[in-house]
This record gives C-alpha cells, sequence and structure tokens, in this order.
C-alpha cells in the first residue's frame, strides 16, 4: 500500500477501505506517513468528501489513537452536551448543572476561546482560584460526587485529532464536514459520554455561515455517532447574533448564574431548555423532548442547578461566597458606552463582528498561546427587536487595555444594524436532527 | 501575507494575484514556506485549476527561480520541440539534426526514461562513449558548430520544479493540467528557445489518456507559451501505440537514423515530419506547414540531416564508425521471439503494456535512480492493421536478465490485440493548435 495511491483513490472520489484509512492515518500518528501527503489527503476530502462508512472508520481509528476515558465505576446515564461554539454560548455552563439535577451525569471537556469564539475553559478559568486541569481519577471522583465535571481535555484523549487539526490549521482543510465530523466525534466519544447533544450554530458567529450547511454537519455527526453505537440529537441553533446579553469570561459565568437563578435572557433560557430537554430525553428521564423541558423547567424553579454549579466551583477550587461577591462588581477598569447610532429599531447585532471585537477587548485570542482577560467583556443592554433613540445606551464595554478598547470600539457599534420599522423575531431553534429510536425527524 | 489564506483562496476558486503565488512558491522555495502547505495548495488547484494569468505567474516565477541559458551570442533561429513522452516516441534524435540543417538552431535539453515512458538521455547514452553531461560553455560551442546539442538539465535551471515536481509526486498532484504547463514551459523557457513546438500525445501511453485532456494541456501550454512572448505550436499525436517498430535505449537511435536514411516506419515518419514541418515555419524557413514538410522532406533526401547527426555523436564524445557498426548487431544476448496468437488482423498493440514491458526489459525503470539496460528492448515486425496468421513472428525481444525476460514475455503477448476483420487506419496527428501570427486553428 502506498499512500499516494490512497490520496489519488480520494482525489477521484473513490470510497477508501477501512485499511487504507488505517495505513494513512495511522501511518501518520505513528510519524511514518509525512504531514505533506497527509495535507494533500485532507484537500481531497475537503472536495471529495468522505461517505459515511468511511467518516465511521476515520472516527474509531482516530478514537483509538489515544485512551478512552473509563467511567465504568460511574453509574449512568452519561449524556454530554457540545457545541459548534460561538459568541456568548454559555450553555454548557448552565446545561451540566440542569443535567445533573435530573440524575444526569455530565462527562464534560472543553476548550479554549480561538479567533471569534469563546471558550468554556477559560470563563471557568476566569473564576478565582479554579482549576480546569483535573486529572482522570478527580474527574471521576466529581462526576459522582456532583454529577458533573468540567475540565480541559488531557493530552493523551485522541493524540491523532490534536496532530490532524494542527496539520489542518494551516493548510485550509478545516471546513470539511467529515473531518468536522471525525474530529468532534472522536473526542466525545474518548470521554466517555453514551449519548450526546449537538448543538450546530449556523450564522455570522458560527463555524457553520447557514443553516444548509450546519444541517449537513448536524447529519453527518448523528449518522457517524448512531453508526457508531452513541445515542444523539442534534439542535440547529442561531449564532447570528450573540446567545444572552454578556459576552465575555467572568461575564458570561455570572450569565449563567442569571439562568440557574431563573432571571437569564430569553434566548439563552430558550436555547438551554431546549437543549436540557434533549439531554432528559437520552437520559432516559423524558419519553419525549416535551417533557424533557418541563423537567427542566420545575428543576430550575426548585434551585437544584444553582446549588450544583455552586458545589462545582467549590470542589474544583473556587470559592463560592467570593464568586457570588464578584458578580456584578468584576470588571475591567478600562471600560465605555455605546450608545444607539440612529432612531429606530435594533435590526441585528452581528456575531461575528462581536466575536471580532472580543479578541480585541481581551474576551477571546488569536493564537492558542496567548492570554485572555477575565473581566474583558461586552454587556448588551439592548438587543435586536427593540426599539431605540439615538444616543440609548445599547452596551457597556470593557477592555484589557486602552488599545483594546479603542480597536473594538468601532467594531462594536458597526456591529450593530438598524431599521425604521420593527424586525421579524429571530428564530434561535431551525431544526431537530436525529431521534434515539430512529423516529421521525421534526421541524420545529 | 499568509499562506492558508492563499490556500483557502484557491480552494473556493478564487483567482490568486502574482503576489501571493510569489509569497507561496517563491517561499517554498526559499524554504520558508512548508511542503505541507503546497501540497494542499497543488491539490486545491487539481480540483480549482489556475486562470491563465495564474498559470503565466507561476510559470514566470518558477522560471526565474534558476538561471536562464544565456544563448545570446548563438545566432538564431531558436526553435525547440517538446513532447510530453510515451513509447518508442524517438523523434527529438530526429528533428534536431533535420532542423539544424535547415539552419535551425536546437538547444534540446531532455529527460531520463521514468515508468512506462523512454527518456531521450538514456537514448543517447546507450552510445558508447557519449557525453549528455554537457556544460553551459560546451553546449554553446556545440550548438554553433553542429546546430544542434542534446544534454539533460543543469541543476540550476528552474530548481523550483524539481522541488515541485518532487512534492508533487508522492501527493497525487501531478495531473494538474496548469501545473504541468508550468513545469514544462519554465525548463523550456529556461533552456532559451524562441519558439517551440509540443507534441502532446494521447492515449493508453501517453500522460494524457484521451484526446480531450490532451487538448487541454495543448491550449493551455500554448497560451501561457503565447503570454509569455514564444511562438508556440502544439500537435496532437497518437500514443495509444507505441510511435515505429524499435522501443528500446539503443534500438532507437538506430531507428532514428534509419529514418534520416530515408528508411524509418510510415508512422514514425509522419509524425517526425509534421512537427519538422512545424519547427521550419516557426523558425521562418517556411511560409506554412506545408512548404515547411517540403523543406524536411528534401533536407533528408540530400542526406545533411544523418551527417549531423553522426558529428553530433563525434562531438559529445561517441564515435560515428563504431555506431554505424553496432547499427542491428548491438543487442542483449537474452532475447525471445512472440507468434501471433490468432489468425486475422492486428488491430491495436497497446502502447501502455509495452512501456511497462519494458521496465522489465531494462530500457525504462521505476524509481530515478535505478540503472537502465543500452542493449534491451523490443522490435515489432508488424503493428496494428497487418494482417498475420498464428504464429507469424511478431516481435523479437531483449531483455537485461531472464527475470526481466519472463515478467515482459507475457505482458507484451497481451499488447496485442487482434481482430477478425481489418481495423480503420490510426489517425496519427489530430489537431494543430497555436498558429504563430494568431491565425485560426485547424482540425488536421
Amino acid at each position: 500500500m502506498r499512500a499516494v495511491d490512497i490520496i489519488m483513490n480520494k482525489r477521484s472520489g473513490k470510497e477508501l477501505s477501512r485499511e487504507e484509512i488505517q495505513f494513512l492515518i495511522g501511518g501518520y500518528v505513528a510519524g511514518e506517513i509525512p504531514d505533506y501527503q497527509v495535507s494533500a489527503w485532507a484537500m481531497a476530502v475537503f472536495f471529495q468528501g468522505l461517505s459515511p462508512a468511511e467518516t465511521a472508520a476515520l472516527t474509531e481509528l482516530m478514537l483509538k489513537s489515544g485512551t478512552v476515558m473509563d467511567l465504568s465505576g460511574v453509574p449512568g446515564p452519561l449524556v454530554d452536551k457540545h457545541s459548534t461554539g460561538g459568541v456568548g454560548d454559555k450553555t454548557s455552563l448552565i446545561l451540566a448543572p440542569l443535567a445533573a439535577s435530573l440524575g444526569i451525569r455530565d462527562p464534560m471537556m472543553s476548550g479554549r476561546a480561538l479567533g471569534h469564539t469563546g471558550g468554556t475553559l477559560d470563563k471557568l478559568d476566569s473564576i478565582p482560584g479554579y482549576r480546569t486541569n483535573l486529572q482522570a481519577e478527580e474527574f471521576k471522583r466529581l462526576l459522582l460526587k456532583d454529577g458533573f465535571a468540567m475540565t480541559g481535555q488531557t493530552k493523551d484523549i485522541v493524540p491523532a485529532d490534536r496532530l490532524l487539526y494542527a496539520l489542518r490549521d494551516v493548510t485550509g482543510t478545516v471546513e470539511s464536514i467529515p473531518l468536522i465530523t471525525a474530529s468532534i466525534l472522536s473526542k466525545k466519544v474518548a470521554e466517555g459520554a453514551e449519548a450526546l447533544v449537538l448543538d450546530v450554530k449556523y450564522g455570522s458567529g458560527a463555524f457553520m455561515k447557514n443553516p444548509a450547511d450546519a444541517e449537513k454537519l448536524a447529519r453527518s455527526m448523528v449518522d457517524t455517532g448512531t453508526a457508531m453505537g452513541k445515542k444523539i440529537i442534534a439542535l440547529l441553533t442561531d449564532m447570528d447574533e450573540p446567545l444572552g446579553n454578556k459576552v465575555g469570561n467572568f461575564l458570561e459565568m455570572e450569565e449563567s448564574l442569571d439562568c440557574l437563578e431563573g432571571r437569564g435572557p430569553a434566548d439563552l433560557m430558550e436555547v438551554s431548555l431546549e437543549l436540557g430537554a434533549r439531554m432528559a430525553l437520552l437520559g432516559g428521564k423524558a419519553a419525549n423532548a416535551a417533557e424533557g423541558r418541563r423537567l427542566c423547567e420545575e428543576a430550575l424553579a426548585g434551585g437544584r442547578p444553582r446549588d450544583l454549579f455552586l458545589a462545582n466551583i467549590k470542589s474544583q477550587g473556587g470559592d463560592p461566597e467570593k464568586f457570588l461577591a464578584l458578580c456584578g462588581n468584576y470588571r475591567s477598569p478600562c471600560g465605555a458606552e455605546i450608545g444607539a447610532a440612529e432612531d429606530g429599531f435594533i435590526s441585528r447585532i452581528d456575531a461575528w463582528k462581536v466575536g471580532r471585537a472580543g479578541v480585541d477587548l481581551g474576551v477571546g485570542r488569536n493564537r492558542t498561546e496567548d492570554p485572555v482577560s477575565p473581566t474583558a467583556g461586552v454587556q448588551f443592554h439592548r438587543k435586536s427587536g427593540a426599539a431605540v433613540k439615538k444616543g440609548d445606551s445599547l452596551m457597556t464595554v470593557w477592555a484589557k487595555d486602552e488599545a483594546g478598547l479603542k480597536a473594538a470600539l468601532p467594531r462594536l457599534a458597526e456591529a450593530v444594524e438598524y431599521s425604521k420599522t420593527a424586525p421579524a423575531p429571530r428564530r434561535l431553534i431551525l431544526k431537530e436532527i436525529g431521534l434515539p429510536a430512529g423516529g421521525p425527524e421534526k421541524t420545529a
């Protein structure tokens, strides 16, 4: 077998055998196949795609390149949630304690901010003392004790993905649906979840800019996950505007608490409840999504998710009392207000522009090694649909430094779009893909 | 500027600027851009192509990566001929002295056999004492003295192509028309020719398997060459069956002499005369191809091309008398005959299968570092169109060793196809592309 023949087979649209994928990617991980052959192959995959069988074979092969989390001592149901990333997307922080309150354990391994998207680990790290580098034993112990635990991926989880992703990142081959599928699913399966709720976002602040591409990705992930024996549901959700009113590391911890206390913004509550409903369904706690949603609402009303959220802060090294005291106050001293530029209605706040401004502010980063600021961010006072008069306060902005503030302010002002008449309400959840029992698809 | 953005621009079908191509390929040659980015880019080019402007920019950039042969002291016209390669294709050996006899100088730099295709340098090297590694000064001196000289490419001619071709070869990105165009043209322009006749072959023994692809390549080369200020004509010629009756290194030197002495096989004579006619045209010796052909025929009848062929052997270190004495006798002792397998007509002799058998025999090589045999090869006694009785001798075969002979014989027998009725005559020259004065295209 020769790598060049495998590349040429894929280039001409042939389906690769499991052995060919093993030869190429297994060889790459073992250091036997050079990166220039794998990058050419990845570009051929970008154009020719992978079949469901090829995608499943690649995912399994990547999964087996490292350690699979052994959660055998942890009673289930083990249900995880994964988002394809966005701006102001903090649902993981809300859903983990919410699911735990229903008796569902969420073994959550998260990532860091990159480019315009935020990262759950950076948000958690904004809490003084909080540790996100749990070792496997502590992770399991906390999962048993609190029902969930939050950590970064350990080095031995899917090393093939780290290698392959780093190569794809610099060779223009990130945006391939089967390669994204294999990357996400191999990690999620390696993390030990039995079932998975996927939040596949579309819009300017999402990886997938339009619903059609998001649906292709969702379907690929549901098909591949199902083929690997996992229960999996995907929701297509809007990321054309930031989710919630707060974008920033500590700001988003704060807003997660707002939601758990029943006073979160409507868009964030809606997406969280719909995702939570599917976690309840996949965890066997509800017969259908409607019942799952009712259970989530009841749990939030009872206050148990908030208690678990604070218990987790304590378990992972933070101080819940200090955290509560910081809420509303923990802000960079370098701040400004942005007012409405005209009379009328806000028709849209461009999530991508807010995310890019976030990098200037210190919320996110351009390169993985750059630091982020815990106290930078944006708080929106009005979002799309609101009637405004010129000069009305739209948002408060906090930056890591003056230069960042100066760079971010025009971008943020430009992110706000206006209309003379009230815009149509945003549709937050477009579609659900993949029901566990193989039932029919529903269009929400 | 970032390499990954250039890759993504090409991936999405955008036209790259001259600066982007310079950044990527110039950076690659300078060791600043890694091979894994260039291979991904090359695969994107395979799928998205390059525009005429991009192809010309790439060709010029590659050209400038090394030395351009300074032939300023050599009076013109300087007309070269290039073939995309085939089996039994020895027209360069005939055309260089033929053109020289018309007062056209051909600065010929050739390559070696690889895979199923033969190499002019290996053929020349089969003459005892002949040197194909001329330095620039000697090359120029012989070009002045004999009207042509034959050498390999020096290391400093288009180093970018050596780098890029080696990478394409192992990453499944050889078969891209703009990349082939830039590779061939950059070398041909660097070699100092003012005008170029291209023999773009199609068929099983050619790089391009069908006339449509060959035409695309021809058109790309003519367009790019014209944009670079070169006069250029391409003929599309058949390579579904070996050209001529002799395939082998010394065997092909011998058959070239046959042609120069007016007793060459009809197919080889026809292709040589049509290519020679275009060299005469581009060299300003004839007003049209028909006149060019007549000049070539007259020159051959006068014997001057044969004298120049033998003079070149002497100039480059061989002994013309010894060469003439070897003709008809210089054969490997390990030989065999192949007879017709059935009664009827030969409908086709598959050039690709003959070429592959040639590697077994020692005519060609699989890897650039493998040696070849001067005395191995095949002599066809009958070709397509001939009526045969079972057992009639079809070819004599000579191999470097018994193992090679054993491997080649079944392949060669299998290369011969039969029919019950006489096949239609082969069409040797399908089309002419690109006239120097921008005249209309003709279909032959």
